[in-house]
């Protein structure tokens, strides 16, 4: 089945990605957006989607400074 | 409000990071995963989540390789 994991930044870790496209906004016209967050998306099919959140800690995320969220597809 | 944009390789573009984590699983002892594709995740507040779509085109994705989605929460 098809599942999908969400890594972002941890509250309070700096995200320098997120700042750029901050900044970068302006410029393009575009106002009122804030608290950018840039992390990474992960979109698989498993057989075992029980085994995903040990495969975020070991090798897709870093628990130490990102936070990951699973959402299992259970078509 | 906050709102969520999903980015991710577009159908049949090359996506090495993903053939990277595939091939890495085995030898960490995870089976059965396939079809891996990375892309990025970008959180953020805005006043006018109607400019995202305008927004990911110009700044966030690649709209030539990658597709987008954007999520608002209504909140």
């Amino acid at each position: 089945m098809k599942a999908r994991v969400l890594i972002t930044p941890k509250e309070g870790i700096l995200d320098p990605q997120g700042k750029a496209v901050e900044r970068a906004l302006p410029a393009l016209g575009f106002e009122g957006v804030s608290n950018v967050r840039v992390g990474r998306l992960v979109e698989l099919d498993t057989n075992d989607p029980d085994a995903l959140p040990s495969l975020c800690e070991k090798l897709l995320a870093n628990p130490l400074v990102e936070d990951f969220e699973v959402e299992v597809d259970e078509k």
